[in-house]
């Protein structure tokens, strides 16, 4: 049995929320493999520009440390602008995957060119330093954005889906990509991938669904990142 | 229950050694997850340029094609070079895996610049067009050649593992690499890996492995490539 | 005398149009340089996908070793995709061909950004490949389909070439092109290219004429590809 | 009068050398303009890898929350990666300096290639980040380590002196740098620059000035960072 | 005292208008420093195509020879083309500063992507050359022209006020640049960018202010360009 | 038959010299095409850095002009550097070859990359310059310096001969390149190409050579460069 942690970077979720977004994760693994849902105690009520994303780190890397001593076998940092993986990667020995990351590495793989739906513009640049990291950034078509804050997605779920549909319509027919990406974990757990999917006739990726998956493989095949890549050059306290 | 099928495009090896691989295969399936072999009739004794390569491809095509209509749930090329696999992609809907494509993505994930371990030189040139496609190039530490014809991989493995012990330390110490790929498919089912990981203290990327971990993904999350990019403009038979 | 092979890949030429290619084919050699053309016997109807290609590979090889074998001093690959040259310049001496190839190489010279005119979006991919194969990606200002399939080209020239006006109009004045390459054989042999200059006023480079002009002087400079890059690990009979 | 802050994020630093600092950055500022140095109350020593990067941000995003409020004029993060630079411009107005992009622009403008010589490798990959975001990575000729701790630098100078000669001259001779920055703070404030550049006689570029000389620009150009860039989607309290 | 040259590349400008740029660069000095501006005898009336760059070289190099000679400190070449830069400082060992360079560079830093509203579309190879020399290609978002020769621009300055804004506008709205330069120095010279900067609300880079901002700060650290990049062969006399 | 102009932009060689050069540009020629050789009255004695290209230029675009009014239908510029290559096709209508530009794009096309061996470091920059634009430099695996004046090399030819050796042998074995450049045409009028590709065994790519093939098929196929690329804003006098 693996178990994964999903650590949620942010304070904006109430209980039923996080346990619905359990519900879904665990609805992707396979059993008897189970994923967890942890939120940081303080931090920003969601990650929407860079300095969401900076002060959220400390206390979900605080999770994380926590969640390898306690015997985890993996860990998801629940954001698609993957804030702190380097450090996580740092601090633990168990593979922590980036929904970012994956997203792109999976979409990367089913088409020529791929564009990402994400929330708002302000996040762009943090998508295109995920990109340039791997090296995929030839492969977006565009980025381009809901145009709704985070917590609003779900608070009229028709308008969301009604603007999904129209950017990536907007993607897939003016921009030639030919796959797509959910770009942020809020859109993600509304599961409107595979209606997206049979509208626009494109693959759809789901951060939420490729997270686990990699989760589940890396533990399966005995693989994690490199500790040569990501060494720490002094103990921390965590 | 998903059935892979595991295409040889070669004809260089004997019923025990197909027999051989397919239980390495299933070892790394998910069960009740399958995974079959089947080799072409007529080709190339193993591929080792791209004449091997190309010649390979049309009777490769027929193998798959064959095997969506059998109901097979996808299909992993099996040769580290993914020849043909745009083909495939067109011909076929189901997931069409390439193992070398894919330990890219994989290798991209577990550090900052990777080293891949071929057989020859020659095959070099097929490796960079792999990773130029996906965009991961500049995560390339080097690329390394065992010196050795395919089919002599298995004629002294302890040969074998000296030399590839002998590049990946090359590749660590001296080219930065922090993780390494098995680059060719005979390597990969000497299932040294682990032992390569423990020497040299860095992941080593098992093609064999993440081609069935991704065959497996895809199908859970019913997700493959895109008709879009992947799009034939004539029916043909096969 | 500079004897060059022009190898047509696919059977749906008659013999009336094959020789009227080389008709025009050896309009660009000269004299007493000639073309001679020969078709595969069996193989795709025209080539619009990357399975038509694959498929076209090994006979178009057997042409190609033939020709040697009679004394060609050049070989010309007849498919704007160049498939299958790397594999052919490992089975032969002699300088091999690829019209992709020299026309975005000729293009390059010729200004600051060229476009690409070609018959169907499906092979977009295939021109990428060339280009990021020479590096000269960078300079291509856009790809545009006819939106035509190969064969359906001749069968109303006027339609063919009232679409290139517009596609090439299009790429000169949205996207900047100084220099357009016809980029489908098929195309290049209904000898549009100087009407399209003069009605465009930028240079237009034509496949059919750069291939010749591009045999004829490797030959004359006893210049052929690099058998250090282009290597045959075994011997092959063909 | 132009009124700078540096922000020092980590709390190895004594009075004394915090204030033999703030002695050197004002030889570099042109009178009357000053530089203030103020460093966090809480975080790392020093910061050597990802983790020390991102747990020194919130705090110095406060500091320079405040520095804006009492009316400085610009802000330097004391901290050659440059940590969390783009969260200073989004709840800042005023001009925030990094000194690791800072210093890459200059070198860039002195010569072809130049390297940069810093403390521990683990830090590669975060210069390697800047680099890629300004574009620049392709005028980095190489990146060497003195491989000492940031606290160790001054406890013996001749020490350091050498190694950096030592590494320095490996730049200049075997990588073909022609100019070179000093990568860390730490080792700029030994003011060793000059010394180096006599030596290897190939400019040297110090972080420290460069940073007070773009703060200065900056300021009296009344240039400032885009808040288009750079804009909070939300009100922060800091 | 710093005493830094302004060479003038052109004969197209009076004196009148030469004594009124004067006074515009030294606005930008930091006293006791002065720009002194002086023009070449010979040459293009003014730069607008590679044939001006080239042919007003030779007498700029005369006029930067002569002001090292006299004791200058530093020279900036008066053309956003930065014509003739690597040879300037292969004949000098005084800071050469091209204004173009040193836009792209203090661009870079402001956002994430700039674009350039120079004056004729000719001048967009020479550009993308300064770019490409940098590195800083990626952060183009567009080139704009203004349409107007480079002596037409002040016959009517409401007329290039208007049209900056437009091209400013299509860069801010269009293309997604966050910041802008001044390409053209007798653009800079209208002194508009304070007005640009107001109405579209991102920074405006005026070359003039960041030329002589970089002449002053890389002679107050005493760092000139390196003699290994840019070294001379034999002698030469000016 | 095509008549181009060879010029020479230094004044360096006697009148033996360019007779003999004259002779060897004619034997690439194909009969009854001629090359005249014309050199510049004034100019530098050959191209070793920035400043001799800079100052060789205004008198070879006289050279030029003057040949297209006499009715040449094409012009080579006569180093390796292509010195000045935008202007002379803004000032001429008929085909401009850069022999630098014209040996990349052969080069590139022969295998998977290259090496040019030139005559000094100096010119590495330059040569960067020349790929950059093309985007071929992905293709250089490296550029060796044969650390002699040009006017040296036929003082000596054998000390030249053997170390094109030396350098070639290097670039094959070490830095994988698999065809070679003769990086200056100096070097390539002393015919070594023939010797060395006997003895290093790869293709090497002569100037001299490609230049001419390279005008006789512009001008056999009517094409030129491209008058948007290379337009002139205003009429001058040469």
């Amino acid at each position: 049995m693996t178990k994964i942690l999903y650590a949620v970077p942010g304070i904006g979720l109430d209980k039923q929320e996080l346990s619905r977004r359990m519900n879904i994760l665990n609805s992707f693994a396979t059993p008897p493999n189970i994923v967890v849902v942890e939120a940081v105690e303080q931090g920003p009520e969601s990650i929407e520009c860079f300095y969401d994303e900076y002060i959220s780190i400390p206390n979900t890397l605080r999770l994380i440390a926590k969640a390898e001593r306690e015997g985890y076998d993996a860990a998801i940092i629940g954001c698609f602008g993957d804030p702190g993986i380097e450090a996580a990667r740092e601090i633990a020995s168990i593979p922590i995957i980036g929904p970012g990351e994956t997203s792109l590495l999976f979409a990367a793989t089913l088409g020529h060119k791929f564009s990402i739906l994400t929330v708002l513009k302000n996040v762009f640049p943090t998508l295109e330093k995920i990109a340039d990291g791997l090296g995929v950034s030839k492969k977006i078509a565009s980025m381009k954005e809901v145009g709704l804050r985070v917590l609003e997605l779900s608070s009229d779920i028709e308008r969301t889906k009604k603007r999904l549909l129209e950017i990536g319509r907007e993607a897939v027919e003016e921009d030639d990509a030919d796959a797509l990406i959910l770009g942020c974990m809020s859109e993600a757990f509304l599961r409107l991938d595979k209606e997206l999917e049979k509208e626009l006739r494109v693959p759809v990726v789901n951060p939420v669904a490729v997270s686990v998956k990699m989760a589940e493989a890396l533990v399966a095949m005995q693989l994690t990142h490199s500790k040569k890549a990501y060494s720490l050059p002094h103990p921390v306290e965590l």
